[in-house]
């Protein structure tokens, strides 16, 4: 039994994992800021797009009009696969500044898990949605206290996504540099796959690598390689 | 006297342990995302299994249904040790996501530890279970705020398990690559047996290593070994 | 499409990040005390002040009258521009501190997230502003306890004030002189860019290094540069 | 005044500490998981047991029936110690589990610091006992918040088993591998003893050591002495 | 614009920054235990008060009998300038601790920042003070439980200072003796200079260092000067 | 004006300290588990004990009786000087582990601050008492929740008995091997004198090491110089 693969986007990266997610798994991508966690996730949706897959992003933390816009500079048009009607864009951002959206899919300024949860749901099933990416976790995460609340929410929205047949990407973030994989210790334990973007240090230039981590039902190498946001999107240093 | 011996299902980590676990013991497998806990533990139950030996997989994180999926990669047939009757899952899963259970073995979506100890009862005493994995105990424990609170629910839940004559493996989580051995501090004191799965880091590639911390009643060594994860699960680099 | 560029006021610094910030960004400048935020924003501001863009800077920890004294220093005229209606300066730090402002603009001596939103948005609309430095967010967030409430008052001031249409810089602080971007751990991901200005540590001297970490929609190298605070402010030492 | 001495039961470690343990003082037992802490106990015990010290193990952590199995390894024959009278075990593990205990020496269910004492009171001058080990400590503490709760807690059952003329070993431990005394940073302080069982880590093999870093009334080196569990227990590698 | 500078008292640090501290501006003079920093301050004030600029020590650790008679180790007189008018001690230590105070200035036991506030408004306006030290800060903030509370408390009494045009000294101190500049993390964002007492360690000796770390409107470097403390006071080994 | 110096009963310290502690002040001392703290302080008691000095231990950890014996190691005896009323001990080890205390002098089991205090100025007054050790400080700061309330009760009962004229040690204590001060990061700011009394760590074997790091209104080096605990106590090695 073979398990069916969803190509990421990045084509160097697919060749490090079997040709690429396995299907209906979650996949955490992590790191510091500016590591272009943003990218990697716009390129798995528009990918998947083009192939007629259709997918949602959901905005959290950074405004639906600013990502389209820092988007075109890898040539990356979202509008465009929006009017097609294979990418959603859910924002979030804006409710939860308390401003009112202009977009076409928004959530309630006061909301909560359960609302976020029929949603996503509504949006999913709805549109046949293949591809969802959650940018961010920890935006999302900021109704919780304590550790047990936090892992079950995350668990929670997961599961549904997963139930709903989706491919998903989870986005985290750490605030290290150099160590640890997400901010609260428990994402890389939900997802099926972590992909970590991380930044090394050799004297005052900062390189890039992407490793990765985990990926369930696939035979992958645990190495850092290294890659660059080119004018394309993240390009991986392979030969 | 002679303490009976327990196989691992990895042949290699039974010749450093004196043939396998001590019977009737519980032994902590721990280590960062990525490592193969689950695998590990799958590895134990089957071998079990094909020994006539029952088995119960407790799935508190991951969907039993991917676990099954993923497993097939190894050439692990779960589904084929559930329909002998020589494997059972429970799903803890979906109902900690508060989503229904396709599963034949569930437990309801609000439980606590009391309603969770009469359910391992009920499953061990009436189908005979000899080998039990709890897979992980940190997402069991979501309901606990302090450290004597997980320290008693993690010491309630293994000797039970224990006076039921199992043999049982306990899941944590270190979210640091380098250091620690669990995710509490606690569950390596509880267990008679610890196993670190580990990554040592030399340049930008990761090794796998194994670590018998702990084995009670048992004379080994307190070595690191590495490991690939091969087509048939955990390989260990031992000449 | 190209992304419009707002000069920062350090010319070499527009030459490192295509031109300057993008515009409608908000950009986190951050470092421990003594690397020079203030007169990095305060360059920012004037700078744009020079080609008629009107900037407000929201003083919540120094006093408005220092920060004009020390200005002088530099060369940098602030009462100047203030006069031409081209700067405006928002006085929270008396308030903070319970005392009456002598200054012009200043807020209620007991305000709340609101009555601080409202004032901005007040001042932002009425003088067609067009850059903003809150200097600094830590001394804003002083009502709020958890992590939840930090990161949403961040992301609710700083969605505002993008929705309004300006550039933004948000002072935040660290700490150590080493690691970590940010008091919270919050603020970088808040924003679309991030500067970190830092020390590196030789022998006895301490030598300040400019790090572009993130820069939303922009090319740029993540290596650290050398500057001084020179006689005409921060003076980025690139050949 | 010459201090009267309690041999350990090693006789290695005797000879570091001027002939043994001074009489009726505490000592702190405290290492990582894996590193024979309940061995070196019952050496103690079973070494008193055999010049007709009558000697109390409190299984706190670990069920009675496994200490004794284990213990077989190692040829130490606890049950032949308890029928002659000479040794005795507290089950706490079970009634902690809320479990029934089969031994013939137990606690309530539910016990509290004063139901305790009273046991340790009761078993103890009814059969005249002279040497005791509290295994562990952390177990014991589960109901206790905060530092100063476990302070006392600590020092009250201590001074109490003082007060009726014992010979007292403390089990704690810790979660690190090379650095910490003791679980809550108290235990060392309120016994008038410690030994620390330490790992050191040269490569991919990890020695044991025996550190003797406190012991009141007595001249000691405190050095690392290298130790092997062997079939005979603790075997200190000394020349 | 020359910025008017306030001699130090240390006539070679005075060397480092332009002169002096800029005028009414407040400096954190801070460091781990035993560096001298009350020393510093007592210089800083009797140098105020040999050139008639009337100086104020609130002591809220020391009693300010323990700090005249240590004072008199390097030939600083402090009870003379006090008979002339030059110095007020206002005792807080004693009140603090719940003491009498044998002191002409005092404040009642149970004080808030309220009461705090008014007393030094009181003698600093009544006396034309112009130089204040206040040692130290974390003794003040004891009343305060969090983050925001003990960054607006030191925020609020600062800027009291600053309007009633003192040249001020905040007295913060480290628990580290190699990293962190203070307490909580604060005070050195309130200040508008910092100067850091600090070790450095070399084998068996400890050399102190003092770092300008900050010093707004001032340029200076950013080194550590190794001083000792002599007969005369804070000794910098600068040539 | 020359301050009076109080010999410490070690006289190579005495030497390194213009011959002795500073009148009237309060020492830290302070260390880890095992360095000799207790014996530091009883050979100060018993030196000012020899030059009819009266002296008072206050004994919050160890019980006294068991002071008594581990002192005659050293040819301490301690029983002569109390007969002869040179030396008074305290027991709140007793009371505070809810035992009847034997001893002359004890507090009652449920005690607070003020009745402690009351007991000290009862029994210092009373007996014409010059040198106190109170042994240990975090034994007492048991009730105190936060920063604040420890280092308030620290000040005061300091404050409390420097008012009454004694020359005071405080003993603290440190969890870690190599760096900090004290428990609390409190007690070093209130003790106008600190000795730490630390490890170093060469290969197996560990150094003690004492370190005089502040004493106010004295000319000292801050180096570490050996030290052993020898037969007649601690033993400094300098040449």
């Amino acid at each position: 039994m073979e398990i069916e693969r969803i190509e990421t986007g990045i084509q160097k990266l697919d060749g490090l994992i079997e040709g690429g997610f396995p299907s209906n798994s979650s996949i955490l991508v992590t790191g510091p800021s500016g590591t272009g966690k943003t990218i990697f996730c716009i390129q798995f949706l528009l990918h998947g797009a083009s192939k007629g897959e259709k997918g949602l992003y959901v905005a959290l933390e950074e405004r639906p009009s600013d990502v389209r816009r820092e988007m075109t500079r890898f040539g990356f048009d979202i509008s465009a696969q929006e009017k097609e009607g294979n990418l959603f864009i859910l924002d979030v951002a804006n409710p939860r500044a308390r401003l009112p959206s202009k977009e076409k899919y928004s959530i309630q300024t006061q909301f909560d898990t359960e609302h976020f949860a029929n949603k996503l749901y509504e949006m999913i099933s709805q549109n046949d949605v293949k591809r969802v990416v959650i940018d961010s976790l920890p935006a999302l995460t900021f109704h919780f206290g304590d550790f047990g609340e936090i892992r079950n929410a995350i668990h929670e929205i997961n599961n549904l996504l997963l139930e709903l047949g989706c491919n998903v990407i989870l986005v985290s973030e750490t605030t290290d540099f150099r160590e640890g994989v997400s901010r609260f210790g428990v994402e890389e334990f939900v997802a099926s796959g972590v992909i970590v973007l991380t930044y090394s240090d050799s004297g005052s230039k900062m390189t890039k690598n992407l490793l990765v981590l985990k990926m369930r039902g696939t035979k992958h190498a645990v190495n850092r390689y290294p890659y660059q946001i080119s004018d394309n999107g993240i390009d991986l240093q392979i030969v």
